[in-house]
């Protein structure tokens, strides 16, 4: 006999298919915009579809961005002979926040997984490789996570982008600032041994 | 010179007032919305206007409800003669799946709690008192949270409601089913032995 309320339910499932939010979470987040203010409601609702309408890929590095070109892509002050490939916009913030690094991104919205489905042709590849042949390009670091997906996307990308001239890096593996060698895995430190290597 | 796109910093600052949503996590939610299909991000943005305007309280117990009156307080079914007192909604729904309580209830929306500024007046105790006035109520089972503010809430309201001529219990404290008593605290552990208690 328990009232299973329509627009709950709906707003419910919802919030289930944000990552990493399961049917309690879901719930909780459900009740917490009941107690928002009307005026907070719709700030909400009109927040998603201004992200989802005004946020769209950068022409060039496809990272996300309001305009047709991201602030990095349009800056003079970057060098764009560098060219930084990163899994998702957020490590492009992770890596903005060094202020360390002076090139530009492309990001491939995702890894290459056979088993969820994920294709090269579903990533920002062929993309990648139209601006290697069109503009002057002298490294390409590769900065996907390390991971197995990881590893294996930044391997068939160096295997594509050696023939064509250009320099191929991968960002090192190490052991983590603030870390003890003592708790470090043996792979990590043998990696840290080699630090930033070049794979072409 | 990390670019902050506003939009997304927007929907971020949104996810972040759902109780228990921090920095991080808010930026996943808003990255996951990005990867929405345009249909699901209106529909996102729909449920949670939907949930807004149509859901209200009952005008009798103060449950959630898409009517004037929730499914409970108009079932003929129910005994009206027994009212359960709880925090809120998802108090409701815990009681209900046990199918075992035939009675109805009061959703108060909240604990009192001075330190937060939730006053007795904040909640729906005046309601409840007007209930008990205007029809006939045996009894008052107060199921406010085992917590320091439940306890007092549920002692405040035991206070108020004792004159009136009803009958007020409390929820019995004791161990877990499933629990083991090696495990459980002193206050449960003597609380259990008593069982459900009436204080007045």
């Amino acid at each position: 006999m328990a009232e299973t309320l329509e627009p709950l339910e709906r707003l419910t499932d919802m919030f289930r298919k944000l990552d990493g939010v399961g049917k309690k979470s879901a719930a909780r987040y459900a009740f917490c915009v009941l107690n928002f203010s009307e005026q907070e409601a719709r700030d909400f609702a009109e927040a998603i579809l201004a992200a989802k309408t005004e946020i769209r890929k950068c022409s060039v590095c496809c990272n996300i961005t309001t305009g047709e070109k991201c602030k990095i892509c349009e800056s003079p002050a970057r060098d764009h002979s560098i060219v930084c490939v990163v899994e998702d916009p957020r490590a492009v913030m992770a890596i903005e926040k060094t202020r360390q690094y002076n090139g530009v991104y492309h990001v491939l919205h995702g890894t290459i997984s056979p088993m969820r489905g994920v294709t090269p042709d579903k990533l920002t590849i062929r993309e990648l490789l139209a601006r290697l042949n069109n503009s002057a390009v002298s490294e390409l670091i590769l900065a996907t996570n390390p991971t197995v997906e990881g590893e294996a996307t930044a391997m068939y990308i160096a295997r594509l982008a050696s023939p064509l001239g250009v320099k191929v890096t991968r960002i090192a593996n190490g052991v983590p600032v603030g870390g003890d060698l003592e708790y470090a895995d043996e792979v990590t430190l043998r990696r840290a041994m080699e630090g930033r290597y070049s794979i072409n």
